[in-house]
């Protein structure tokens, strides 16, 4: 490889509301030979995740964004190509976050080696990794689902949500899971073993949530905020914990939001049914992490945890299929195959 | 006494948006004669609380409502005239839930024996009581202050806001308080001791509360909702802590609230700041009580923390101070001396 043979996806230009094609541009990009503690990847999978549309804004929020001309970031699992750091050979698998593109040069220190052996190396970008951390980090200690308590989450086919609704059974809670189409809820009823699937897009999604939930809701796991917000909310619990990571069905709005303004209504019942609502990032849970890393791959050996993928073949895809994933058209963790 | 001799003021009527007196209605009310293990109790003081305001609604709340011609409920302090229980004995001085009325009668097990000794028994409706215990339990186990941080508060004068400043500075965080009119503000600056003090009704008011929190908010004591909220809501920092044990500026509110929506630009912030807001009322935090009843005597004879006492004479001026209790008219802990 010579470093003009790197591809990347660049962003083209800030989206206004929902993002298009035209926002990305797939480039050849120059890639530096690797320093000294150095090693160049060969990238094998980029993982695709709501969270991006947050940095292809210049709004500010916990993360900077990404710069017009630059590649998109993202976590990525690729191979070692040629290793100036002790601790990587060429052949290696690693974890690494080197955005949407071919190739990257990357710190040996910021990498992680992935043993294909224990599991699919696919999963450290989805249940393994950033995503079923966050559903493992948020729910247990933000939402600590009791035995017997209902959990709630939507986009329960996706990776946070399916690891979401399944951890809430290992804990002994209900799941009753949120998602669209048919397709998805029997999969999440019948291979996520959620107790309860109720579609969004039925005329009468709030009275069929309701009528899952007869003992109220003790969990909310917010990761799409929207009409299911709306459906769930009198639904709570007094004392009902609401872990919000996420707020997918908003990510593309801009401006003002039409009235009537919810805000006193919600505040009205934070405060006679003592609610927590608790916004989170999963990296700020490090000390959760070892429990983690000992935790969800046992459960996935025993058969408590599934997990899946949809990969899409081709970097040159990965802004379509990206901007489906804000729309709900994947069906599992979204990984594009480079 | 005869059993007629008691007076009472019982709720009229309820109130659509801000009470009027027509929603009260003093009378005559039978007092029964006390049964074996209860009490005869002639009521010195009837603390007036904001979170009465629900009890006259008859929305489904953590509390039942007070029902129409019922005596209005509330916190007193009374004395014993008459005792069928053994632990009581006239002349006894106890706190008491006897609500706006002269007389009640009560089962000894719920009362609590009072010291004028230790402090003056109004101390046990405010600072010693539920407000101060709303303050020092809300603060120390949701608001969590830590030294150097911002600590913000409304409703600073009263007998919540009051106490959450001056613990905040006992813990070492910075107190701001937020009240309306000088009188007010220079007695929570100089009595209190804030480290800095806010005027609402200022024209620049979210400007001056910016200025007095340069280095943005760790914790807001939300106690009244409005105007408040949207000035302090920019201003928060990453991790900010938000116990919400009033809305007082909401609670005269009712149907829809005019647009635009602030629900998902907060719900961003909670999420992009990984902020927490918690609902509570005080009862919740029993394994608080023991901390609290040791703590809160010492700081004040020791000076550290101060409180202020508002107290109105005859309980036919009841209904008048509660309606103006809701638009922040008092100053100090709302108290009725009957």
């Amino acid at each position: 490889m010579t470093a003009e043979d790197n591809r990347g996806i660049v962003l083209a230009s800030r989206p206004t509301g929902r993002p298009t094609p035209g926002n990305f541009r797939l480039e050849t990009v120059v890639c530096p030979s690797p320093a000294e503690g150095q090693v160049l990847l060969k990238i094998l999978y980029l993982s695709l995740d709501p969270y991006m549309r947050g940095r292809m804004s210049a709004a500010k929020s916990y993360a900077a964004p990404v710069e017009i001309g630059q590649v998109m970031e993202g976590g990525t699992v690729a191979e070692v190509l040629e290793s100036r750091h002790p601790g990587f050979k060429p052949g290696d698998i690693v974890l690494s976050h080197s955005g949407w593109q071919s190739h990257a040069v990357a710190n040996g220190a910021q990498l992680r080696k992935l043993d294909p052996a224990v599991a699919p190396v696919t999963t450290a970008l989805g249940v393994l990794g950033m995503p079923g951390f966050t559903a493992y980090a948020g729910l247990l200690t933000i939402g600590q689902p009791k035995p017997g308590e209902t959990v709630v989450v939507a986009a329960a086919s996706g990776p946070v949500g399916s690891a979401v609704g399944q951890i809430a059974r290992i804990k002994g809670a209900r799941a009753v899971g949120i998602a669209g189409g048919e397709r998805k809820c029997a999969f999440i009823r019948e291979t996520f073993g959620f107790d309860a699937v109720i579609d969004h897009s039925a005329p009468d999604f709030a009275a069929q949530l309701a009528a899952a939930c007869p003992g109220g809701i003790d969990v909310y796991f917010e990761n799409v905020g929207g009409k299911v917000w709306d459906a769930v909310f009198p639904l709570l619990n007094t004392f009902a914990r609401i872990p919000v990571c996420g707020l997918v069905a908003q990510y593309n709005s801009e401006g003002d939001f039409e009235g009537p303004d919810r805000l006193p209504v919600v505040m009205r019942q934070v405060l006679s049914k003592s609610l927590t609502i608790r916004g989170f990032i999963q990296r700020e849970f490090v000390a959760q992490r070892p429990a983690f890393e000992q935790e969800m791959p046992r459960w996935i050996a025993e058969g408590a945890l599934k997990y899946k993928e949809d990969i899409v073949e081709g970097l040159a895809n990965a802004p379509e299929a990206f901007i489906g994933l804000l729309e709900g058209k994947n069906f599992g963790k979204l990984i594009i195959k480079i």
